[in-house]
């Protein structure tokens, strides 16, 4: 472990990105979830999930309702409610929080167990089917909650119900033979148990994560032989995909690419990242990059977002990234940067925060409106609205965000991301500070013994410059590590006006500025952002020829709102300059793109369906528009396209 | 109509392609299919169709297996021996289908129902799901198998038999309130019906297919009515579709777009063309004509294939052609054949002869290797190999000719189709004869009430020149009408050398040549084949940018056998001359096409995902080959493309 990440109370943001995220997390989409968590939402299908509380505590009679893993997303919610009240306090919100905190209390059982739909549905059969169902899943939910909740409030009730739970676990689970060396089919306990160890000290928590990780696709097979004692033929539900769906296919010190579904996939890669930091197991850390590899240099698309098939939901083969039938979930993208943050501590390597940069200003942001109160779940690079309201294979493909999801995973996922994002902003080491994404804020850190305010003042990622001032108590020499994101190709830097020498100071992706720091010492980072087209690797056949706009780590779109139907028939000349433009009046305030462009010219084909080539074939020339792919369909709905034909 | 196919004994053929394929369907297909019918293929599951009329029958003890429309493969086969028959005596053949027929027969039972299904498991459910079983649908293959058998042949027993079983369908189904006001699930008995007519001038067999045709999709719902007596929730299983699935959403005659199921879709159309002419009524012939163009037009492959998407089968919607997730059913270009013939004999256009002979020469023939022992099912235009391996949207695409399909629909149908070729090149008028395709042959036609023979000489359809060598009994006026292909931009005609103004002679894409004919007078018909670069309308978003190569009416693909992995990865420049090669060594004889391309350089990659694109991106020159399309996949398995990339 080379640094930590700072706490998130001494982050204060006024980004105008990322504060108004936050903002509309706080005002809307935590009221929202709390009203859908309550079934207080006309024409959303009940959540149920309080409800399954009270009857699990006794206070409620009735049965339990919902999909099986009920209980994770009031978790998730109480998680985002923890790192509002980190950042600001809330009382009326914590009022909330600690009600509702006692209701978990309740419902939990005399030996420690708690989940709704074990103690109500079927309490003779906890622990049968970790394979399918969400028990453990459901626990490092609210493990990560309990921790949450602690270290923005200081309370300590939940955390010692989920210590109580794990405590628990820890008896049942384990190499001893009276236990069960079963281990989660949707991973999440893993991170969760370490998070519970930082948040308590408790080492059983880390060595029970160790167990999770490393029993994982050991044979003989926990699922098979679970699944025996169920009396079930031992097969997967995901016939054609098999163990892989949940990374069970072998033990992940083996696993040498990113397989199965996709959110499972990131969530067990972080947990073991954690393992591997904690416990210091160079080995486990080393898979841990292969499969950061594998992952960013083969699966992942330019937005960040993972998981090229909506069967299994899952990660594919290397170059295979479709940009129509991409399934990519936001909680992908989600758990990326939870990955990304992990590798990033223990290498302080820039080539994870450049993929975490680039999955949080696209990926993420894309799975969630403007106004805060609809969502996708499915982010693709490319939309066609008849093909998604025709096509079965793109059944999963809305062509608009939806106010709430049966499924509800994406939106309090992102809730607690964005509510919480000043935790991925900067890392403290022993004498140094990292930077690792740009955005104005005020941070307090701990560095060579005393507390230095680094002050962000930026109006990134819309413009070049970041001008970071430097408050230690006194003067005193530290080093401070700014990245130089990927996407810059000639970034500079200077200290107090003078011009840093870069190709000195860089070490992996960050320059390093140690001197001895005075009060109001001011660097200043320059990140020329001109209008970059990004090619894809010819190996993604669907890619071929085309480009994508990125300004800064901003990908962006074309959108039928501003460009017309049919944007297949845009062509972008190699020669035409593109020109950026800030636009207060749109979408909250982006910049957008602009150049000439060509389209083919339909009028010459008089209903005819194919014809001999008359090269060139006619165009007409046409100004283009493109947005950040993040903010696309905030206006109506319509055809989108990332990839645009060059020529 | 203005004029007839001529008989398939008028035909004889000497072409390259269709000789060898009737070889094929006569020695191997044909064989291989009997032994299958009889479980007697090693590792192959057991059809069941015969074992099943043999217990029908009552000479054989056991439980009905396979599909329930398992009767129509022996149907098929029945047909395509019927076809062989007609062309070339084969006594032995002969007798084995005397004995089946003998079997069939035996089979009927008292009433005339014919069926061994529900016969054997289900006696007392016949005609109570019509839209799920294919009774219908199985009658009417075994019609279209009896006339074609008595036409050969000139045995009436099997048109006897399904004379009877028409007699008691037409009781069992009409207007009167004591029949059943339904029809078939799947459409294929209304061209049987009208085949029937033909062959014994029974008009109730017409009435019957009339009553078939206007009954679908009226108020209320026979598929409802029938559901509910069943006691059934009237909901469809293709829920997504609906009753356009099978053609059911609206009464035909106010269809204006092809819909569901494309080979039920083509199959129902056909038998609308039929009607339409043998009853005059041309308002169904107007909607015939607006669902050709609709298909051909706006839903068409390149290849004459059709079927956009394996979930249902089906047509999606206009312009919607993915070329690796097509479903392009091989029976589906068949079924696009028949309509196509249909049609051309109503209006004698050649735009259906056209269509006719694109979907022959590419998505019939690719359906069967050139050995004849292995079949595709599904015919993309766009292969990746690891793709169909791994994805699950790409599970219906095989990536190579597979030997038999657990639903034999396509095997047996390639084989009628290709063994009655001969009945798709010639029609006769009062006085003219026409001429819709081009192959080495002899036919025999009755024209202004004397026999002419027209001997076509050529190496078509790679080779330019066609010489029709006419040979009347006697010096006569008549006309005879050649097609000019799309394809062709120049075609030339000469008669006994002197060339002819095609500008005055031409209608509807048919040069008539009408004189007074004497024995031994030549037609030289000159259809010049430079390569061809052809274009999609630019709303197939899919082949933006791309261009496929096509001469003469064949179409090519690149493999990977011949152009190496990664086919996105070419470019082929618009400057580059291709030029076509006879290669009588490869794949049983064709035309190859050559030509420099380039190929994106992989090498400056260097493990990189995304980078910014330095324009032009750096390539390297290559040697590309291309082969007919529906010769791919006979040399060893791999990548294709259709549509490659042009700058």
């Amino acid at each position: 472990m080379k640094a930590k990440p700072i706490p998130l109370q001494s982050v204060k943001l006024q980004d105008r990105i990322w504060q108004s995220r936050f903002q509309l997390v706080r005002d809307e989409v935590i009221p929202y979830q709390w009203d859908a968590l309550n079934d207080r939402i006309p024409g959303v299908p009940p959540s149920h999930a309080i409800r399954n509380f009270r009857i699990a505590a006794g206070e409620s009679e009735g049965e339990f309702k919902g999909f099986v893993f009920q209980d994770s997303d009031l978790a998730k919610w109480l998680e985002a409610v923890a790192y509002v009240l980190a950042v600001e306090p809330n009382p009326e919100l914590e009022k909330t929080a600690d009600e509702v905190i006692d209701l978990i209390a309740n419902a939990q059982q005399p030996d420690g167990y708690l989940n709704t739909y074990f103690t109500i549905a079927e309490p003779d059969k906890r622990w049968t089917n970790l394979r399918d169902w969400h028990e453990l899943y459901c626990a490092g939910h609210m493990m990560e909650a309990a921790v949450a909740y602690y270290e923005a409030t200081g309370k300590r009730k939940l955390l010692e119900v989920m210590c109580r739970f794990a405590d628990y676990i820890a008896e049942t689970f384990g190499p001893e033979p009276r236990k069960l060396q079963g281990y989660p089919g949707h991973p999440e306990i893993e991170l969760a148990l370490v998070r519970l160890y930082h948040g308590t000290g408790g080492e059983k928590y880390l060595k029970l994560s160790k167990y999770f990780v490393d029993q994982r696709g050991q044979e003989p097979h926990w699922y098979d032989i679970e699944a025996q004692r169920r009396g079930d033929v031992p097969k997967y539900y995901f016939s054609d995909i098999g163990y892989n769906y949940s990374q069970a296919h072998l033990p992940v010190r083996q696993q040498e690419t990113a397989e199965g579904h996709s959110v499972r996939a990131l969530y067990l890669f972080s947990g073991m990242a954690d393992v591997a930091v904690e416990t210091g197991d160079e080995e486990l850390l080393e898979v841990c990059r292969r499969l950061w590899d594998n992952v960013t240099l083969r699966r992942m698309y330019i937005t960040g977002g993972v998981g090229s098939e909506r069967y299994g939901e899952r990660f594919t083969f290397d170059y295979d990234l479709p940009n129509d039938r991409a399934y990519t979930e936001t909680c992908a993208s989600i758990a990326l940067v939870f990955f990304a943050h992990r590798m990033l501590q223990a290498d302080m390597d820039a080539k994870y925060a450049n993929v975490m940069e680039r999955a949080l200003y696209n990926g993420v942001l894309s799975g969630i409106s403007l106004d805060g109160k609809s969502f996708f779940y499915v982010n693709p690079l490319e939309v066609w609205p008849e093909a998604g309201r025709v096509r079965h294979d793109l059944q999963h493909v809305k062509t608009e965000r939806q106010g709430w999801f049966a499924c509800a995973c994406c939106p309090p996922n992102a809730a607690r991301l964005l509510a919480s994002i000043g935790r991925y902003m900067y890392s403290a080491g022993e004498d140094t500070a990292y930077i690792h994404l740009y955005a104005a804020s005020t941070a307090e850190l701990v560095l060579a013994g005393m507390k230095v305010r680094l002050i962000q003042e930026t109006d990134y990622p819309w413009q070049e410059k970041v001008t970071i001032k430097v408050e230690p108590e006194e003067a005193r020499e530290f080093a401070i590590a700014v990245r130089l994101p990927d996407w810059c190709e000639d970034p500079s830097l200077a200290v107090n006006g003078k011009e840093a020498d870069l190709t000195q100071a860089t070490s992996r992706g960050y320059a390093y500025i140690r001197r001895t720091w005075q009060p109001g010492d001011t660097i200043e980072l320059t990140l020329p952002m001109p209008v970059q087209r990004i090619s894809a690797n010819p190996k993604v056949r669907e890619n071929a020829g085309r480009v994508a706009l990125q300004r800064g780590p901003v990908v962006y779109c074309l959108e039928e709102v501003d460009n017309g139907p049919n944007l297949s028939a845009v062509i972008l000349p190699r020669d035409s300059e593109l020109s950026a433009q800030w636009r207060s009046d749109l979408l909250g305030g982006v910049v957008t793109i602009h150049g000439k462009a060509l389209r083919i010219d339909e009028d010459r084909w008089n209903g005819k369906l194919y014809m001999p080539a008359k090269a060139p074939p006619a165009t007409r020339e046409i100004e283009i528009t493109a947005v950040p792919y993040s903010t696309w369909c905030n206006r109506k709905p319509g055809e989108m396209l990332v990839w645009i034909r060059e020529a």
